[in-house]
């Protein structure tokens, strides 16, 4: 039987979803637990998508295959017991033996945190980007715009990117302020390497005045990685919700 | 010359604000990075209030004596520079020479977070308590009620407080909710040891059902800290505001 779990995890301390060889994996840690509560059986979970090392999620997806001889509550309060308090399952569902995690997504949220004040807040600084210069929401805003709708994000993309087609659809690209924090939300129906981080290093290049939004529109345009603006760091990162 | 400092700090890995044999607290490394400052002048900071071991600040108030050879700005951007990312001087001023970080203050705003979703949130986890009940807020207000004004808090303390008087003002306590997220704000002249935490503990036995808004009066006018509630983690608070 098919199961898909939903996923919170503070992603500080590991590196990445993806299980790796050179440190601690959410993927991996959760299907450690899973192995053990399987009594040894090596069970192996998909994920919705692969976050970087210290990018963090509200609602990661993942699917694994069950004998069927526990209950959804016994996987959801058996991992938790298990699992270290960075990880959460916060929901387990049977699914149709077809549901993919990855495959059937129809579309992710990612929000991305942008701390604004002069000095760096102990209080969330795991969880947001701590940007020392004034940036100017409105104007992100209007470069955002520019990259809604179905583009070829090829400029927005990590060079090791593998992804063979680059053509995404942004539904929706948000900038808001509340007092010292920026948050920049996105949603798309599936995402490149990088590309939510490129996205917000270029917006804040635009809001701290060294970009205008008519030169994202043609950083879009051109298609060029070089021409697009910094990588911004992982931390700030959060992927909030995947859709079915 | 007299300085004052507003201090935000994640307490999670200090023994709390108090220099203390048993490991790091926010006192010694700030005092230890203001000792360098000075050229190796040993170097005293004194706190509004002494915060416990995993207890947070967002605003939290020291003083301390300097040369006058070094500017303000100097002061905040050269502590900042050296304190490990969980501390943060978030404001720096010269003060008159009878200024008391602790003396002086008039009051000041604690804040409680306590996340009562059925798992545990990693992202929030640092920074709040995860209670597995479902407590009524309305009925927590009840009781908050009865505790604000000017009484004998001495069934609130720690029985190892050693404070002579034990009559404080509570000029606010407030419980709001906000979907999962339960705060409990307490504003008072002063506080007593644990009496943020007992105050917390109590008013949530009696949002579970365990006591009701009466007993909670009748715990104020008993005086016996034996009959109030349990201490709260400490984790779930911090020291909001210091007032002048």
């Amino acid at each position: 039987m098919r199961y898909k779990l939903t996923v919170e995890y503070d992603g500080t301390d590991f590196v990445g979803w993806q299980r790796q060889s050179n440190g601690p994996s959410v993927q991996a840690t959760i299907e450690d637990a899973l192995t053990e509560m399987h009594g040894g059986l090596a069970t192996i979970i998909r994920g919705a998508g692969r976050t970087d090392a210290g990018v963090h999620a509200l609602g990661q997806v993942a699917h694994f295959e069950g004998a069927g001889n526990i209950p959804l509550h016994g996987y959801q309060r058996g991992l938790n017991a298990v699992l270290p308090r960075s990880i959460a399952i916060v929901g387990a569902e049977l699914v149709a033996d077809d549901f993919d995690a990855r495959f059937s997504a129809r579309g992710k949220l990612y929000r991305y945190s942008i701390w604004t004040a002069p000095t760096r807040a102990p209080m969330r600084d795991r969880y947001v980007w701590h940007l020392r210069r004034e940036i100017d929401v409105a104007r992100m805003q209007e470069a955002a715009n520019h990259l809604v709708g179905r583009h070829d994000f090829c400029a927005f993309r990590a060079s090791d990117c593998e992804r063979k087609t680059t053509t995404r659809t942004v539904t929706r690209l948000a900038v808001a302020r509340s007092s010292d924090l920026v948050t920049i939300e996105v949603e798309a129906d599936a995402f490149l390497k990088n590309m939510v981080r490129i996205l917000v290093g270029t917006l804040c290049e635009c809001g701290w005045g060294k970009r205008t939004p008519a030169d994202v529109q043609q950083v879009l345009a051109g298609g060029d990685r070089r021409r697009a603006g910094i990588t911004a760091p992982p931390q700030g990162l959060a992927l909030v919700r995947v859709d079915y």
